[in-house]
């Protein structure tokens, strides 16, 4: 199940909106087949490792996700194994999808097939835990990216930050936005950083003659300010504002520019909710989304008890009392305060990543 | 000589306003006698040293200082090595003591003993990086400390801020005050705080049985607002209040309580010039200084290039976008940002430590 996961994991980047899955085919302890789910609409972990043997009769099969047993974009992949005639199949987890949800272990069971879940399923489900928390809990999950000075200073005041964080930092987001369904941002960064927002895989040593997905870019804009001549609409990958703006002129513009749109009701300000961008990524299908905007649009997720993690990158300088905040959430006591969990900090070349998640306040 | 610089290690918190020396005495390979200086005004390391043996004649001393050669407190330790008849002296660095400088080797030399210096120059450097930065330039080498939340806050806008660290953190400070010759810190801190700015041994596993100095403690208060009902004054150890306030009233109602002044001019605000303050402290002969304030004071030293290094206590948690920042120090453009070089981050308890020190902005 150990390598199962492995192979899983290989398809970190690519299978969107599906989980990630990976398939380990034994007889008598030694290994038959391996395969991995890479795209979402072609073959299933089960049915790449099938694939590789011509007689799979008697095999053991190590899933990391519970065999799906409804005809989606591919066969179902229980029925698959049936026909393979294995004997036993071993699942890390069973699959959160309402759709799977036991049925397709049932249907392993009911033809004979010895099945059991469970091992390593701490794993797996980490391994999944944006698909996981769609289908359990409706949402993605998100990751939160800041930089910011010693003196934890996002922008100064006019709103420059470029750059605050080196090379290798900016390399190592390049990892988080490639396994990312989404990322958010905000018209803020558009407009100040004029930003594009795409995977770079050649800046984080990925090859630029494999296959890469652009992960979705979701611009929150409630008015629609963004300039159809920004950067953002020179790369690759699909594009949609979530805006309350129904400015007829702006959004042909941007349309013209290939951008699709979420319409959301706006606040008095025009401001939109969080949590109604994230429930409209949870509809598309995203499991994972990165925010990575300015102090504005990260205090309202932040607020909203939306950030799952937040990757902060820390640059070994100061920028000044007059910057922009981390994140805007102005608190008036010290028992406002927001308690975070460090999971690591670590040097990512001149900078250093602190790696934390929001937490229950507790002292 | 490693042997005799740990045994200087010993004097951290004692020995000020004189440098931490160790001496070894060996004779043909064989260990003789240790000795290190504890407390000014008592016995120096030599002394300490060849108070341990009958007869040292022939002996080799390893002296991470070199001997002094002029009446102090204490005579001269060139004069006991010659009367003492040792054959060879080697120290780590000369003494940059004006008084000295070459003229404890040259005294030895004369009488026919070899000498020799630099074995272990750097790390004796380091040790004594406060004596030889008043001695070579005048001023003391001054340590900031500040704790701030993940988001650079300092305080509330109220002012709150206690506890913003946990008590490892705090118990780590308790070592930084111990090993200074004196504590600076602001008016702002004492009203706000009313911090008591003492070394409490028991806090960092010290023995309270021993024998404690109480660093000096400095409020800097141009204006004199310090209540002297403050429990500033409840602790031992002296207090000297830097102040451009001549107000008859508020020194005598200050002196009753047993403090001290160091009279400065201030500018059209009353504020002091924080050089004034560093050459004030060097005059009184402190060699490592503590500056334990607000983002005022701290901001005002920073931009005016006295801090060497600073300890900055990260808590896990914000404390919002509303917050007093790190450091009171506006700045317009990323060209004006000030680098920082980081020693180490580490785990201090729940908090994290970040060990700095003002660079030149190289990029």
């Amino acid at each position: 199940m150990a390598r199962a996961l492995q192979l899983a994991a290989l398809g970190r980047d690519s299978t969107s909106p599906n989980p990630r899955v990976g398939c380990v085919l034994t007889r008598n302890d030694q290994l038959l087949a391996e395969g991995w789910h890479q795209w979402a609409g072609e073959g299933h972990a089960e049915v790449n490792a099938l694939a590789q043997v011509e007689d799979a009769s008697g095999a053991t099969a190590y899933v990391t996700l519970e065999p799906c047993s409804h005809q989606g974009k591919t066969p179902p992949c229980a029925d698959a194994l049936i026909r393979a005639g294995v004997s036993r199949v071993v699942v890390a987890m069973s699959d959160p999808n309402p759709l799977v949800a036991g049925r397709g272990l049932a249907r392993l069971q009911e033809t004979g097939i010895k099945v059991s879940s469970g091992l390593l399923e701490a794993q797996a489900r980490e391994l999944n835990k944006g698909f996981v928390r769609r289908m359990e809990g409706g949402l993605p999950w998100l990751r939160a990216k800041s930089a910011m000075s010693l003196d934890g200073r996002t922008a100064m005041a006019s709103g420059e930050s470029q750059w605050i964080t080196g090379a290798d930092a900016r390399a190592d987001v390049q990892r988080l936005r490639a396994q990312s369904c989404a990322i958010v941002s905000g018209v803020e960064t558009v407009v100040m950083d004029n930003a594009a927002l795409t995977v770079r895989p050649e800046s984080f040593g990925g090859s630029p003659e494999q296959r890469w997905r652009q992960p979705l870019r979701v611009i929150v804009d409630g008015s629609l300010r963004t300039p159809p001549s920004a950067k953002l609409f020179d790369g690759g990958g699909e594009i949609v504002f979530a805006t309350a703006s129904q400015d007829a002129t702006k959004r042909e513009a941007l349309a013209a520019r290939g951008a699709g749109f979420i319409d959301l009701a706006g606040d008095d300000q025009g401001r939109l909710a969080p949590e109604a961008v994230m429930m409209a990524l949870a509809e598309r299908g995203c499991n994972e989304v990165l925010l990575e905007a300015g102090a504005n649009l990260v205090g309202s997720f932040l607020q909203a008890g939306l950030v799952d993690e937040w990757f902060v990158y820390m640059a070994p300088c100061l920028m000044g009392s007059a910057g922009r905040p981390l994140a805007q959430w102005p608190m008036a006591t010290m028992a406002e305060q927001q308690a975070l969990e460090i999971v690591d900090i670590r040097a990512v070349g001149r900078d250093w990543r602190i790696h934390c998640k929001p937490a229950l306040n507790n002292e």
